[in-house]
């Protein structure tokens, strides 16, 4: 499968996931605003991606400032870093790896510009290979929790297209799936980007893993019906209560699996995971433009001209909806989140 | 308003639902295919507006039935009643309406062919006219729910276009807003045809009733957020035990209104209530081509090719979901429905 960002030779390379299935494009980002501009039109999504997108972006964008001087350097490498932090406002994983770049700056202060700007590459695909290594270990930790036989619901993407590879909530799947279990997934297309009809769908289809496709409004019939074992989805923020932001329609999932006692898991890596947020509350909810809803890819027109539309990208679901958290570290319930990962 | 479905000189005039609300298309059937066609291909749709259609399909291909001896006559009717009643499994008012022609015929047999077919067309139009002041009498006993002020949710297309005309669900919206109570209605996009975003935002944004389209995904945040006083909807059956069948979603939307503490109404006409199925596990659901979900109108692909889907165009709401019930009669708690509509 193709990677879904690469640092190849100075360019960013990115799998274009806004074409996908249909087309599969790649994309080079050869300065930071094409990376800013790859985040914000959804090229590139999923948290974990988002991270090390981000990072690649500061050690991109820092291998263009042509400064000798250190504090200069720095200085112009931290607006760079301000640059790619104000894309997008959920995902605590943006801010999570920019931090990591930053420290790279700080604690090389003494070395050549140079030799920072290499640095800085070197923990950009240092994060890339984590971030790897995270989602393996995670499916790992997880896989028990789907017995063979299970029927899985998952909304929104959280596979190898949102990660650098392997996936969160997909990762557990493929673990459970490489261990012989049989496995199906039932995927909610997750309107308006349709992530899961577009990602996820061809993701699992591509890996051999049986999957149906179900529009989001049909997941609490599926349920009623007694189709669904369990449900495991991805995070863009998880709080220090416990609760957690992820992809528009996760909140409704978690409502209805608690209505039906079916298990709600979440996996995420522990970069994921926000001790400094106390809860959902606090965390900040993205809001899209409209024509993500009144529109298919800008164009076709699904709804009257000119209606109103309420487009935020994510909600929150509270703590008491989630069975537990799947980290790479192992299975949590929400409630020891804040004492597991306190630093 | 242009009407959903009209009997002009002998040719049924329909709006092509399928092609709103970027087209306004009339389609003229001339005979019962094109009839059973427009019904199958969505043209036209929502239950009671179903029953008009198929009543006036009854009085159309009646018309073309050239025998004189009566009993032949009644058995080529009966055929096409057969015919009409096949087209759609789950709305009841398609067989109610139906089964109203076919009285008509019993009750004629000793009226010469020409009298009962004019006859059958007086009672299609009777359907017709009833049903319009059906659904203003549901507005008046319903509209007291609706307080000033209040934010409404809905799903689907419960509107004028959704029967002979100004609605159920929308019926008791119009009817407050035309009592001078500020009503603010949240749609549903309803995945995946569309209704709520091509058909009732339309609606409401033609009466000037403010609207806010957001996807079916989106509501139980939408609720979370304190923005929804309460929900009402339509139906395409109500079962004996007060189990309502309506537009697949529906049902999550009952859960999710229940988990907020929000009164869940449902707004149907007598022609609706079924107490001959004695609950919702008895109502057959429609299921349709996995081309709704996988495209946009049969055309744009938004998912992966030969991705498996399942389809169902309805779902179930148990009675316990429902605050209540309005129908022309008054508000109706769904435990009452047997006795207050055995006969």
């Amino acid at each position: 499968m193709i990677p879904t960002v690469e640092w190849k030779e100075g360019v960013i390379r990115l799998l274009d996931q806004s074409q996908l299935p249909g087309h599969t494009e790649l994309l080079e980002c050869k300065d930071v605003e094409a990376v800013t501009s790859a985040i914000q039109g959804l090229k590139v999504r999923g948290a974990p991606a988002i991270g090390v997108t981000a990072a690649m972006g500061v050690a991109l964008g820092a291998q263009s400032v042509f400064e000798t001087d250190v504090p200069t350097f720095e200085q112009k490498v931290l607006a760079i870093c301000d640059q790619l932090a104000a894309t997008r406002p959920t995902a605590v994983n943006l801010f999570w790896a920019i931090a990591r770049m930053k420290g790279v700056v700080r604690k090389n202060r003494d070395c050549p510009v140079s030799e920072i700007q290499a640095r800085l590459v070197q923990e950009a695909l240092a994060i890339q290979r984590e971030d790897i290594v995270t989602c393996k270990a995670m499916g790992q930790k997880g896989a028990y929790l789907i017995k063979d036989g299970h029927n899985v619901l998952t909304h929104c993407n959280a596979g190898a297209l949102a990660t650098a590879g392997y996936g969160t909530a997909l990762g557990v799947v493929r673990a459970a799936s490489e261990q012989g279990k049989k496995v199906h997934v039932f995927v909610n297309e997750t309107r308006p980007v349709l992530q899961g009809a577009r990602l996820t769908a061809w993701e699992l289809m591509e890996d051999g893993i049986p999957v149906t496709l179900i529009t989001d409004s049909m997941a609490g019939a599926v349920m009623q019906q007694g189709k669904i074992d369990l449900c495991v989805v991805g995070a863009d923020r998880i709080a220090a209560n416990g609760d957690v932001a992820n992809k528009i329609g996760t909140y409704a999932v978690a409502v209805l699996a608690k209505a039906h006692h079916i298990p709600f898991y979440v996996a995420a890596p522990s970069s994921t995971i926000d001790v400094s947020t106390p809860s959902g509350s606090a965390i900040p909810i993205e809001e899209r433009p409209g024509h993500e809803v009144t529109t298919i890819n800008g164009e076709a027109w699904i709804a009257p001209k000119g209606v109103a539309v309420f487009n935020p990208a994510f909600d929150v679901t509270p703590a008491e909806y989630i069975t537990g958290i799947i980290t790479e570290r192992g299975l949590v319930t929400p409630d020891r989140i804040a004492e597991t990962f306190k630093g």
